[in-house]
């Protein structure tokens, strides 16, 4: 790239907050485009996502280009001062690619095939399918990349595609082939000596598909690596064409939240702009700490601003039951992105369809129309992005708490026949989270082997697998004075998912103090476990611990007087999960003692506050009003007026303050 | 047909009521014929239903025939003085059709075969099917059409399979072809601009198989109706046949109660007598208003007397637990199928079954044999059925107050992605008509584009779409002076499943004053909304009224203050599902108000009282005794004593009173 | 066999109790071999069970045979004293053996293919897995038959495959034709005059796939009987190649408790020693009745000392959570294995894997190693089987109650379309054995058909299907003075499944006085019913009594008045499934009527009391100590010590006492 840098976010927002969202014009007559710009306009819409699921309408039939509808629209956007995120609308192939080509359709791992009629039906390994990708890639490139109105790539859309097929089998083997270089390293990986499973030949590897009882566990972890590869190498295929004719136009695909699908932190490496779709339950009480998990998330994917790609403005139609938002939810929900680095609020879609599967998602124009609550509430909103873009724009978040995730101890340690199904890694992931959100503290999230240096905690709720490389890295972190906290099923297997010996790294084991991991103890529905000073869930363990001090015993039962909660120096081994208060206290104390505060103090339990650059959004989560104290005078950029020493929220209220 | 009348029940009734049932003696040896026909005479059974599954006893091999012992069967019943309803046998093709043309099998949506080894494994798609259905009904109609036996066709039985393969593919294109002329008229029809679904050839479309996420909904809709359009096609076929050789002998076959897949209003048009299966769970606390929905709706379809195709005579199989008839609810739930229009009360089947997958189905003559209570209660109804039937037989009922019902409107309102797949149509069509069960009120169902004229009060449970004509004829029934009242969903989409704009057909949105229907707020499980003056349930809606008075707001939360029940003039808008006693009540004050009164004052709460032309049924669904109020003097049909005043019943009792 | 006696399990213990297990060292690099001599040594293990899952590593290409590294094992075992039982390794093909034969995978009743990559991915009727198993077998008995240490053959492992594919129904159909005879024996047999099912040809016979609506019972009975006859054949198939090159050495094949898909009692009578693998859960509080049901069926199968082939010695790893074994729970239940007649107490496996679907089951030296509490549990164990191993191997075990139980029984009553799918045959069979280990008195398990004079009491908790020869032998146990105890569903069918005239054998009914079973009412979830001095449970019928005076009746409800518990002089019947309490009283009772009495009066409930031989084992299943009265001086074979008219046993704790 001749030393330019590579483009970024910051190349489509120039100093803006994007507002708008997807854009499907093509479900519309003509004259709804000239309302559809009005109302953009009135609301303060900079930004709509063109094309993502257009691909019948630009190739109605094999290789046929139909661009008139979409120059017009380019340019009807241009006029009007609003940018296109300009999609590839791989994602949903017409009808005509699987009559035409079965080969395309994804197969289950039972046999069965997923047909067109709905979306994403195409095989990630499918050289057809990928041949007529790059084709209208391509064309969409050559034509659209020099447009005005242009500002981001977006390619395909939530890539989650499974296929067990026979071109995907093919595609397994040449990847396992080009991992394990021999046989005898795949058998040896994989632990085929077990049930008689040693392959004789490169033929006689498959996916994992239906098996008359449990699938070799090596096997299905590869299947996951080698499926989020696949996804990667559609991406990268067609983000190379898009870069290839504009250098300097970001790309980006939008990730659906803690996917199980995605390795993240890959993909990442190969966005432009990383982007997320975000679509908590407006019902559920954990909302936004599942909001702001996902938000951290893609922030320390990103590595700064990010775009919440896609959300709702009112209810979604996929639940069993799709609640609308309340009034000023949506408004607080975007500020809480914008507080944890987005750069870019936009929505899945512009205007509610009338036909079609998501007739009953939401859009920022509802059914109701322009006079609808949904649109009122969202021209408000746009106001309310101009105001504090240009304090906010490109700004960082400094976190001083690391939270260590990775999808391949997730793969590893998420699989049939594992000690308790009941331990599921995203909620563990979220108890942890919700503890840290709970006791007011900023996290970012790190991979393992990451560079945990500028930490003062590491929180490790639980990495089942670890590579050789990511213990020493931990340990490195712990050596250095870093604080780390470590919770039950970490460091179990290696990135084989090989147990180690002892049941757990015996250097984690050193470090943490814990002579011998007799068993685990898993706890049944709704069973708790008794500790001194709180109550576990869901696990429990037998440890005979190297040091008879602890922190806190088990009470009663089979582990009486067995440690719960190991504590050597700066590192703590959390062999339950702490009910939440407990796991909050533990963590805001441990915190505390490694000199990490709040951002603000004596916040109550409703409210968030997060500093974004220099300034200080707080937000008001409760449904009743809250007084919250904020030492000093600041700016609300939100009314302009001043504010000192403290600030009144109403209900779902908000302020971002400027000192 | 040359100025005859159509054949009808009345034919076959000839002034009696039909008592009977499913007859299959191809399972037992020929003496049990002949004590069979000697418990029948004792029970006063006149009607029994021959071949149902004869299948293949009668062509044993492709192309044979054997109808010796169905000869001799037919003569038996004639000698004997019984009826035949005489069944093609269609609807279980023997082993040989599947083994020799698999492509007579269904196929289910995920691509698995239907294989035979159970029963109904045809596709109604299948030409080599048709071809030896139309075979085997033209042999037997040209055998039995002469036969003095012969009182009515009966048409396969319970039609009920879908196919979603090749063969029904190819039907099912050619079905859209005659539809839409037109791929761009399908396309706009099925909104195929969103997600990329743009057709380019008829050879594309599918059935809406197994997809990789959610289907077309308007494919969806029209698969709905083109099974039910095939299923019809397979009936009238072989009614065609039947009908060339008997003009004068009318024509059934038995639905099943509000099942979705058979559009019922449609093939009651085909049908010279309206049949039903009816099979209330004897433990259900509603089963006698369930029991009624089924009787209503059936006449309704019938426009008079309609038969009783089944029922148990004990308990069913195919439940999860399978409870038998308490003593005298056989009696009770067969009068009450007379009160509400039945003109033939029968069973499946005669003799329970010793082998195959029904021999825990009871019979009219249980394992048990003669000596079992079944029998000697069958025998006693065939008696209270033979001392009522002149002054009942081929009588109509008035009703005042109409329930429309549409399974256009269910098929499109029921898919995935709806708002809340807690809202079931047939849950909250019986919770509407159980509410006017309770309050006494006698009903018929209508669809949506009948005459509404003969009523007083129309109920709208819920009739997601409208077609602009069944629109039209609700605004000319309330213009007319007509009480409507309507539930919450109705008129939200046109034919197509298209939303209309603002959620809601603007015209009905006038006639309820509703200014802007902002959003629905669907309940979860367990969840009731507070109103003045009751709690709904299942469903809310944030509605901005044209106009400030409402009968009853929301009361609480977020829709405090809003509008729960609308009414403007005579029009009702329920925006909400009411409890069943505030809905009750709700429709008796309505129904009061528009002049429409229980047909006695004073019932109490499990009292069922119905008026069959001068005939007064009154039902006690209690296990306690009860007296009723019943003004004048009355003869009891049952037992032929006079009646003054009052009447009481015992458990389960039953009244047939007559001025 | 020349006059020379069968081989049996003695000649694999020659005194000793067996201890040891699975060993599967392929997973192992050799110094752990070495390792794992030692730590068995030290553990007294003294007998392991090589090769079930080493098929790829035997034969790790077609035709293939590398033995060298079983060489070497076979060696070290000898050399080190330790007993092998040697497995044919058919339970696991290779993966080879699906690629190059696709036609050896098995396809389930859907039509969806078992693919290699778990176990057991074979079909039973597939010629040409069957040609591969057997040449693998024939080479492994050549070349180890002669091995000194070689102790027994174990041929395949927990065969539990069913195939519906197409070789399959060739082979069903052979097995059909076998047994039939004619089409019209068959067409009788099935009933498939009812729902058009009668054959014309037997290529038109299938297994019982996917069908539109409920299969044909007497088809479904049949292909169970066919699959445990096919895997049958696989036995016998193996067994007889092993048996011509070692005819002195036993030959077993490790049964799952009570699985539905073998007919243990056929099976058994082909094997030398009867094996079975036993799991309960360790927090099931009936976990030690469930084993005790497993322990006396395979004694009553094996009709003498048994081999406990597999058990965890801490948790499994395919339940939703996996528990392990408190301390001394794995000692307890494995001594309770021994006083049931166990000879053998061995585990899957020796050492817990590192890898593969099974590395969170337990091992005898588990993840933790040596020093992990499991380990050293074993290794006391092993000394106490040494302790007690003299006076108590080869001993047999008097009962005087016997429990009928009937795999056909099940299989014809397990069907869909029952009275009530909530009765479960397992369930029932449960809690009338939990009944009668609540109430201290042993017994075995017997075949209907099997000779009953060595017993006083013999207790039918649930036969539906009975053949005629087993109704005699019933009728002749009671006419000849013995204690008859049925439970409900007894005698409602014959061998084919045909209900039997009155819907349960007439003799049956007279039998117990029962003149007319009117009907059956099964009971809802949760629902019981009062009788007199108890409630039941699952079901109760409507029955008219021979006689008027009855044990117990119903109480209030439809069947107030009739009777729930009929007796006619020492026979039996109980209509419904009495609370556990009641049902232990009414059988203690019943068998104390008998003269059979408990081996201790006067035992605590959570105490267990067998006497085998003369030795007296008393097993404490409580956490709490408790005290014992045993009248007389013995000697406890485990701690040497005198005990005198009481014993006191600690939480989970064990008396082996000798007179």
């Amino acid at each position: 790239m001749t030393g330019r840098k590579q483009p970024a976010l910051s190349d489509a927002t120039r100093g803006r907050l994007l507002f708008g969202g997807d854009y499907n014009p093509e479900q519309w007559p003509e004259e709804v485009w000239h309302e559809d710009v009005r109302l953009m306009k009135d609301a303060g819409v900079n930004s709509v996502t063109l094309g993502v699921f257009s691909w019948s309408k630009l190739e109605p039939e094999p290789g046929a280009r139909e661009f008139g509808w979409l120059d017009t629209l380019m340019d009807l956007m241009h006029e009007n001062g609003i940018g296109v995120v300009l999609a590839t609308p791989t994602s949903s192939p017409p009808p005509w690619m699987g009559r035409l080509h079965p080969d395309t359709l994804p197969v289950t791992e039972d046999g069965r095939t997923e047909w067109w009629g709905g979306r994403q039906h195409f095989s990630h390994s499918s050289a057809t399918y990928r041949r007529y990708a790059a084709a209208i890639t391509e064309d969409l490139a050559a034509r659209y990349g020099g447009h005005p109105a242009l500002t981001m790539w977006h390619i395909n859309n939530e890539y989650c595609t499974f296929d067990y097929g026979d071109e995907a089998a093919a595609a397994f083997r040449r990847w396992l082939r080009e991992k394990y270089g021999t046989l005898d390293a795949l058998n040896q990986a994989w632990g085929t000596a077990f049930w008689s499973q040693g392959y004789d030949c490169w033929d006689g590897i498959l996916p994992p598909r239906l098996p008359h009882y449990m699938r070799n566990p090596g096997q299905v972890l590869d299947f996951r690596r080698f499926t989020s590869d696949m996804l990667l190498e559609c991406y990268t295929a067609e983000r190379d064409i898009v870069r290839r004719h504009t250098p300097h136009t970001p790309v980006t695909s939008n990730f659906m939240p803690l996917w199980v699908g995605q390795d993240a932190w890959r993909w990442a490496e190969e966005e432009d702009v990383v982007s997320v779709d975000i679509y908590p339950d407006p019902r559920d009480p954990l909302g936004a700490q599942n909001g702001a998990l996902v938000q951290d998330m893609t922030r320390s994917q990103a590595r700064g601003p990010w775009m919440l790609m896609e959300q709702a403005a009112g209810p979604v139609n996929w639940r069993g039951v799709n609640h609308p938002k309340p009034r000023g939810l949506n408004r607080l929900w975007s500020l809480q992105a914008v507080a944890r680095g987005a750069d870019a609020v936009c929505y899945f879609q512009w205007r509610q369809s009338r036909q079609g599967a998501e007739k009953f998602h939401s859009g920022m124009v509802s059914h109701a129309g322009a006079e609808g609550r949904t649109y009122q509430e969202v021209k408000q909103l746009g106001a309310d992005l101009a105001r504090i873009a240009p304090q906010v724009t490109g700004r960082h978040i400094t976190a001083n708490v690391a939270v260590l995730h990775d999808w391949n101890a997730w793969w590893a340690g998420a699989q049939d026949g594992r000690p308790s199904s009941r331990v599921e890694y995203p909620d563990v992931l979220r108890a942890w989270h919700q503890a840290l959100w709970q006791a007011h503290l900023t996290c970012d999230f790190a991979h393992p082997e990451h560079d945990l240096t500028p930490y003062s905690v590491v929180v490790v709720p639980q990495l089942y697998a670890l590579t050789d490389a990511a213990i020493d890295n931990l340990l490195a972190f712990a050596r250095g004075g870093g604080t780390l906290v470590c919770g039950f099923l970490t460091g179990v297997a290696d990135e084989d998912d090989r147990v180690r010996p002892g049941g757990m790294d015996a250097r984690l084991r050193e470090l943490f103090g814990i002579r011998t991991l007799h068993e685990w103890w898993p706890l049944d529905a709704g069973e708790t476990v008794a500790c001194e000073g709180f109550h576990g869930t869901l696990w429990s363990e037998e440890i005979e611990p190297a040091d008879p001090d602890h922190t806190a015993c088990y009470k009663g039962g089979e582990l009486d007087g067995m440690p719960a909660v190991l504590r050597k120096g700066r590192a703590w081994y959390v062999s339950t999960l702490p009910e939440p208060e407990a796991l909050r206290e533990l963590l805001a104390r441990i915190a505390g003692d490694a000199g990490v505060r709040p951002v603000l103090d004596g916040l109550p339990e409703q409210v968030e506050a997060v500093l974004r650059g220099e300034v200080l959004f707080v937000l008001n989560h409760g449904r009743e009003p809250v007084t919250v104290e904020v030492p000093g005078t600041h700016q609300d950029l939100l009314t302009g007026t001043a504010v000192t020493d403290r600030v009144t929220l109403g209900r779902y209220g908000a302020a971002v303050l400027r000192p």
